[in-house]
């Protein structure tokens, strides 16, 4: 297991990874944020496939990069694609992302949400605090917002890393993202971030996205929080609400170098 | 039960109560317009929740500020999940907002809307004139699109109203809106609203939030109908085409404020 | 058959008949790009209806204008109604669009594409090279991308198009389109039309509303074709990234002349 510090530098030479291996990432997500999470993705540098029925998401888990998830709208016919693709990924050694979107809020998806991440590993868990609380057996949130706050989540986010041997990166103001072990902390990003809808879904696909192209999975999921916050500091400086800003955040991923990521992110 | 008149100054208190409830909307919607409407809803100051699976459409439909039901594109799943979240919101007191979209046009969809309009008492109906005139047994267009003046259907609407207990609004150039006995008129907005999809469906999530924060479902109904005309008169100054209107009206719902809405609201 | 050839007086007369119709489309597509696709239909001048359940999807086949069926996210339940639509549009004549997305890469759904060719005939097929060679037998892509050539494909394609009586585009730097006779080719665009989700799938929808207003599918496909090459290559000129270029490509598409459409399409 890699046990480096997560850098600036490392992050910035993740992006370069990222954008030279085009990484194809199969999303099984939401009714909501599917286009949203496929052009961000696009924006980004990779290559997305919405591949989510049961009849082909086990065998396409096994040839895609990376794999995301999202729980945010499950229905029976989805819920068995996930099962099957979560299991595909972990045997074949596809690195895959958890989005328990509403666990703790909405008991159906928190025993998926439970069962997955007990059953198949995920590499990464990326939820808000009172998701990452609702995995840990604690109380949660009434909807997809969080109620609880980052740094409350931080030390329940560490040991639900280091007992299912997972990264868990927790979004809030300030992203804590841990894998068990190490902590680091990402400052960057905006307000708007909550004001545009699947914001955090498809920050999942990036994670899965970086998570193809660098080995440390904790890399991989600072470097594409990271990668989306900077995005957004860039954004707000131009438009004047919601709207504009979403496409800007296009924009904005798709022409980010590698070499301003590495100065302008904040870690800590 | 409110008889007050709905006046400018009641719509821009409207909206500041809305703005003071981020109220929390479940939305069984159809996989057009779920982002645009989540999206919307973000922009004018609510927090949406897309749960539309049988599994937990009426938990949350209890725990919900507003729910909007709308028929855009249903499935044998996500109509059982209506149907759940209709019932759980008439019996536990949560305003609904029924959207019965493309009703007489389409046989299977029409005997739904009839069903759950006649099962669960929706607070509010938000349709085009051809599908409040097919709700009345009349006969419908073809499709998503009225093909019968707002005029015309007005006072179909308003007996739709009285006898189902409800507050029906028909869109159209002039918006008309009645609880069976009040009759308001909004003449805001540009035929450029007819160039997004979405834009009506998104109306009614919108509805299901000011039912949320005021007592009058006329007043909520009518506050959500200026809120998004009064937006898109200010949307078309700085855009050329349905695109960029798309997103400057996301950019004008949030930066409208009450006064501006009360001020610049056409009633009659 | 008409078998006039293809020339850019006739694209631009495509056009005028394509506005004066106002094509209903009937769009049984994927949820990633369901609200794109409704949005490019309607910014071009066509009206969208995105009928796909199977108790209402054949029902509709009958009164749409066209019909385009699109493999993007197939599900048991909206392939049954893709189906019943195929086979409905098949026998009333509606002309209808097949495109199968990820055909080559993915099993059930190639077995499908197979299917729906044979059994209903289908007025046009729209795939990336990839995809025209997996309906041919030939090995195919993994994923929606292509990896061949549609040079390469351009001979397949005319074999297709000849064996099965239907026009086949090859989408690409230059797209080929063919009637089994008849070669066109278009060589607008520009690079970033593959950075935005959808672009593929609403060229097919747009090709339904064309062969709704015009009597040859071939010059149906080309027309639609360059409409949203042209209006790609103008809204390159204002925009700086793939966010703002969809939305650019929207407000371009609205404001497309026959004349200009004519004047500025490079057919070969």
């Amino acid at each position: 297991m890699t046990r480096q510090p997560v850098t600036a530098v490392a992050v910035g030479e993740a992006l370069e990874a990222f954008r030279d291996t085009t990484p194809l990432v199969q999303c099984l997500t939401n009714i909501v944020v599917a286009q949203w999470t496929a052009n961000l993705l696009l924006a980004a540098g990779a290559a997305p496939a919405m591949v989510d029925n049961p009849h082909e998401a086990g065998e396409f888990a096994r040839i895609a990069g990376g794999v995301l998830v999202n729980l945010g709208t499950p229905y029976d016919d989805t819920t068995d694609g996930m099962r099957l693709a979560a299991a595909a990924a972990a045997d074949a050694g596809t690195p895959w992302v958890l989005d328990p979107v509403a666990a703790g809020g909405l008991r159906w998806r928190t025993d998926l949400a439970i069962e997955l991440l007990g059953a198949s590993s995920p590499t990464i868990v990326r939820g808000n605090a009172s998701e990452i609380l609702a995995l840990a057996g604690g109380a949660g949130g009434k909807g997809v917002d969080a109620t609880d706050s980052p740094e409350a989540a931080a030390e329940v986010a560490r040991a639900v890393a280091r007992d299912n041997r997972t990264v868990v990166a927790v979004s809030g103001p300030t992203d804590h993202l841990t894998d068990g072990d190490r902590m680091v902390l990402v400052s960057n990003g905006h307000e708007w971030l909550t004001r545009v809808t699947g914001v955090g879904c498809s920050l999942g696909a990036l994670m899965a996205g970086f998570a193809a192209a660098v080995d440390d999975p904790l890399l991989a999921a600072t470097a594409a929080t990271a990668m989306l916050t900077v995005s957004a500091d860039h954004a707000v400086l131009t438009t004047r609400g919601p709207g504009g800003f979403a496409t800007a955040l296009l924009d904005e991923l798709s022409l980010l170098t590698p070499e301003t990521l590495a100065a302008e992110v904040k870690l800590g």
